[in-house]
């Protein structure tokens, strides 16, 4: 379904300007006015009951992740979030000022400034941010496509903490505070992005919907096969909650297998990348271990 | 309460820099990168059985009024708009397919191609479409607020069709296709726009809410009074839909009295700007004809 809408959104409208990317990464890459400034764009939406349950989070939570969603996306391009716009829908009496407080604790926190936005009446509550992000320096920004049989697979951290939050907010029992923030309050991992682009890093994208989905994307977009070794998960984390629960906003990075990455992380005062395998030749190739990879993770069902 | 959540927004976010005007014009202008190149950003969302009866309009007539409307807050700046990215929330089932197809139209038509989206499960179907936009020249983007005691107020054409067309889709009446083409079409003022920045506009707004709410924001803005003399409706428009229907997007302009706009709008063979009014020195003043101008039109009712 996504795929046909695409293909209706790109009939007609010309191709991409050299040195564009348009839809099918985590931001597009455009080029604005007279200067030909390339410049990232990207949209999010998080709706109230499929992206967050707001008798569990509440308002301001809700506020910071759709504003950290779509920052995110600025940061698997390699980018810096400049300015953000946001459309809000909500059922009348809704905890607007909390909402907005969230909001602006993101925008902060990603030194990202709302610049404008538009308040609708809707049934239930929505939050749509579209975020535009710049790039240092002239190197292209970095895609899901540009993986080679060989690079090292790695992610920023380890997985799982967002849906183990959710999991202990819902059983309503005490503890599990780091996962309880985790999920509620995720993080942008922009100076990972940055480090990763400037490092060399091939290929990356933001772990919002779960690793194993997120491998399957990376492994499609770049024609590699996949080979994982382990998967890392958060401490109070499941194997499951790891592999296919979303939300982390960690970033996967596919990056030359020669310590480079490790490197740059290491000078820029960054956690080391975790190493979590490897890309392969065979583009049909993904495996966990000694077993296939399931494609687990958040699905969109429409 | 928008007032409030504006406020909780800009807490803390330092600034805008020179040149730049955040919230509270139809987009905002942001400069971006080591060129600091002016931008033109916004957002819109619709929401259906709010700004639009599915079973009325259809899903494509929806897309293409959720692009339109973007597209329309950077023609009400003056400027021309370059890029989409839309998210989509919708219920399982929807018809995505002719959704999109009304947004592909629209994006031909205003030459602003949707470069990226996301697609969320949701009760209740919306489209939040953030469109950029450039300003030619170095001529600052005409701002709500720049309108002087004396300026004349004028309308880039007669009001009240979409409102007349949703009247007619209502009765189920045959006739008034031009009306309900309206209702289902509206159009963006691109080149009135772009011509009407040229020609020395000093204040400018997109009329999204209805003439008598959006006199009354260009008047606050601008802090002048305004003068109605007469409110031109479309053939088969009411007075009261003229007034107080929304969803027209003609752009309602503030310029010099001196005839320079008619003259541009003349050369550039656009229709003749229609002249409603003056713009007057008590800033209290809200007059049409000899009664007090109601604050009439779509309210957002949060």
């Amino acid at each position: 379904m996504l795929q046909a809408i695409g293909e209706r959104l790109r009939a007609g409208q010309g191709p991409e300007a050299p040195g564009e990317t348009w839809s099918g990464d985590d931001a597009a890459v455009v080029r604005l006015g007279a200067g030909r400034q390339r410049v990232l764009l990207t949209t999010d939406a998080v709706v109230a009951g499929v992206h967050g349950d707001l008798d569990l989070i509440g308002p301001a939570d809700f506020g910071w992740k759709a504003l950290t969603a779509a920052v995110s996306d600025i940061a698997a391009m390699g980018g810096t979030p400049r300015h953000a716009v946001v459309s809000v829908g909500a059922p009348p009496g809704s905890p607007l000022e909390e909402l907005a407080e969230g909001l602006a604790e993101a925008a902060r926190a990603w030194a990202c400034p709302v610049v404008g936005g538009d308040l609708s009446e809707a049934a239930q509550l929505f939050v749509a941010v579209a975020v535009t992000g710049t790039l240092a320096g002239d190197r292209p920004a970095v895609l899901r496509s540009g993986a080679r049989p060989g690079d090292a697979l790695f992610v920023t951290g380890p997985l799982g903490a967002s849906a183990a939050g959710l999991r202990v907010l819902r059983g309503g029992q005490p503890g599990g505070q780091d996962l309880v923030a985790a999920h509620r309050r995720p993080s942008a991992r922009l100076a990972e992005g940055r480090v990763a682009r400037e490092a060399g890093a091939r290929a990356m994208l933001d772990l919002s919907d779960g690793l194993g989905l997120d491998l399957h994307r990376l492994a499609r977009a770049s024609q590699v096969g996949v080979r994982v070794d382990r998967v890392p998960a958060a401490a109070g984390a499941t194997e499951e909650e790891a592999l296919g629960g979303g939300e982390d906003y960690e970033l996967l990075i596919a990056a030359p297998d020669d310590g480079r990455l490790e490197r740059a992380f290491s000078a820029a005062g960054l956690r080391p990348p975790l190493r979590i395998g490897t890309c392969t030749a065979d583009p049909t190739e993904r495996r966990l271990g000694s077993q296939a990879l399931p494609e687990a993770g958040y699905g969109h069902r429409l």
